[in-house]
């Protein structure tokens, strides 16, 4: 096995916890193969284990952590006790009135560059890091093993994958099966699209402030932005809204909204096939709303853009403070992880100002418990909520 | 009415919403009568109107502002409105399955110094600032009127109130009744002791928090510390755990547990009369439970002590880590203002490091929603949670 020996001092958050080696921190490699996907034992600068890990020296994340552990073999026993921890998580927490939910959230549970969705009886899957790609053929054993799935889909058409060497991808690997699977979210059924929906198929990670819309929509007039096939929206019906407007760009969300209104029966719900930006602008629409949601798509995914971002954010965020009705709720979302807690806050504080209205602060929520995060590494907690009544 | 002068560019915090005057903030008064308790009208240097406030000028807090609108007139009318306008959001959260919550939480509801718990058909209440004592006659009728409330308690037995230059006082304020209330707490059978209990009887701010707990102890063996009378215990019962301890250092707390469970018929629960920091130091304690609950009092109520409470922080925070089982879940909690969600981040950041644990991320939760907070003043922003899986 080749060893990778960490520049002085290098070691520290390696050893605490932090899941990634990146190319500038490496002194040298010790051993003949230098082979890209394998398993390299690291090791610090004097030679002491650190851990193994998935190597890619093409990649500037040079080596992905797999264990802190000298004494385990990673063999296909390591990989599978692996995913039995991750599996475990998930069956303590037992969401209610759900088949669907994150199995495999990588990093975080040890496998790097693995993603694991389960949609009813079918995993939706993405291999993100070379190691993990060369060892698709095990993991999908056992996937197949533990989980009993029906069926799985690669998912692996993210740009990310570009930067491991690795071809875009998408397509079953396991099973004979319609990609347009019905699946059960909180009691609500939803046909998610393993094919062609977002990411996996569908945003998962809101799971849990979905259902928390229950607070907020009782008899209430409510407005759903960047609703994609209606996540938020069917949770206020379900929850007793009078009324929800669901808004999304797109020709298609809006259809997928309307034919999962219909599978549950909710009646109270219209599509607005609209620019969220220009809607909530729209003179129509003052004082028109009790509740409004606002979950854009990340606007920044990298460091540099984050002012432009921060301004994206901060216009839907003011144009919604100043329609809303006196006493309203606002849901307000980031799913960028560079738009940081701090930041998200100074935007909403700036918003406030803006519209002249003062505000009740009412919680401060982050992504499902499916979906966690290393303590070590905030890489993986990109998603926060603030939810907030408008005076 | 008296005009209180702030000083040169004193009012920009005030205007976006922040709710205190400090004496070292005015510059001077116009007209002939200072009298505290008293409604004064705030200005800019310029004379420009800020704000109506209650005045105190034997407290640092000199002006509690009360109303940032200059038409507004501060009689019986328009308290009722603040209140109707606190009690509509309860309304509207409309927590099941309980009947006891948070109705008014003082600056937050505009309603500075005024804090009203309500218990089934009883309130406590808090009278926190001199302005609101003095109309406390005119207070509690818009309460029963507006309530309908059988019975109100009143606990202004806190040591805020001499900062305010007022004596601590409690007892029945209105209706015969007997202070030991049951109410129902997320379908849990709780008996609250107006006159003995914590603050106004119960530790509300945690509700949401409590029934969160339905994630983590499903068949487990669940440790709850600090346990009061038995809040997260009870839920933790609730909601399938196959054995609970909780532990207090008070005999009679652990009494008042006991009667709780009895209450409800959860038999899988013992109590613990014992100190949590010896507790969890114990060697047989290694390897019992798989989730463990630490929500200890405040540990700091100044900045000045915050070394000391996050000292006593990292201790509990780092014994629990050390005992619990691998795939144990920490639910931990810091009601200190103080104690900064960074600052708590890094002391749990600490105690992982020295536990020598990785940990898995899950959570960040504040305070149950019927305790909001200002956007423009973190004052009533104090209770943090974090829940982690410790690998």
């Amino acid at each position: 096995m080749l060893t990778v020996v960490l520049n002085k001092n290098e070691e520290k958050e390696k050893i605490e916890g932090f899941p990634w080696v990146f190319n500038n921190e490496i002194n040298s490699f010790k051993g003949d193969n230098i082979v890209s996907g394998e398993v390299v034992r690291v090791v610090t600068f004097d030679g002491k284990f650190v851990a193994y890990g998935f190597l890619n020296t093409s990649s500037k994340i040079m080596v992905r952590i797999l264990s802190r552990n000298e004494e385990d073999v990673i063999d296909r026993e390591f990989f599978k006790r692996k995913m039995e921890y991750a599996l475990e998580h998930r069956k303590n927490i037992n969401f209610n009135d759900s088949n669907c939910m994150r199995l495999i959230f990588a990093e975080a549970d040890s496998l790097p560059g693995l993603i694991v969705d389960k949609y009813a009886n079918y995993l939706s899957v993405q291999f993100l890091s070379l190691g993990m790609d060369k060892i698709k053929g095990m993991i999908v054993e056992l996937l197949i093993e533990l989980t009993g799935c029906l069926g799985i889909y690669e998912r692996s058409d993210v740009p990310v994958r570009e930067k491991e060497g690795l071809p875009l991808f998408k397509g079953p690997i396991y099973g004979e099966f319609d990609p347009r699977v019905e699946v059960m979210e909180n009691g609500i059924k939803f046909i998610v699209d393993l094919a062609e929906g977002q990411k996996t198929g569908y945003f998962l990670d809101q799971k849990l402030n979905r259902d928390n819309i229950k607070y907020y929509c009782k008899d209430k007039n409510v407005l759903d932005c960047f609703s994609n096939v209606g996540g938020f929206a069917l949770h206020a019906c379900k929850y007793g809204a009078a009324h929800v407007d669901a808004c999304d760009i797109s020709k298609k969300a809006c259809d997928d909204i309307l034919v999962n209104a219909r599978l549950n029966n909710f009646n109270q719900l219209d599509v607005i096939c609209e620019d969220t930006f220009n809607l909530l602008r729209d003179p129509k629409m003052v004082n028109k709303y009790d509740t409004i949601i606002l979950d854009p798509p990340a606007f920044t995914k990298s460091k540099d853009s984050v002012k432009n971002a921060y301004k994206g954010y901060k216009e839907i965020n003011l144009s919604a403070m100043k329609i809303i009705k006196s006493g309203g709720y606002l849901l307000t979302f980031s799913c960028s992880q560079h738009m940081t807690p701090d930041l998200f806050m100074q935007m909403i504080k700036e918003a406030a100002h803006d519209a002249k209205r003062s505000v009740q602060f009412l919680d401060f929520r982050i992504q499902s418990i499916d979906h966690p995060a290393l303590l070590q590494s905030d890489e993986q907690l990109y998603l926060k909520c603030m939810i907030l009544r408008i005076n």
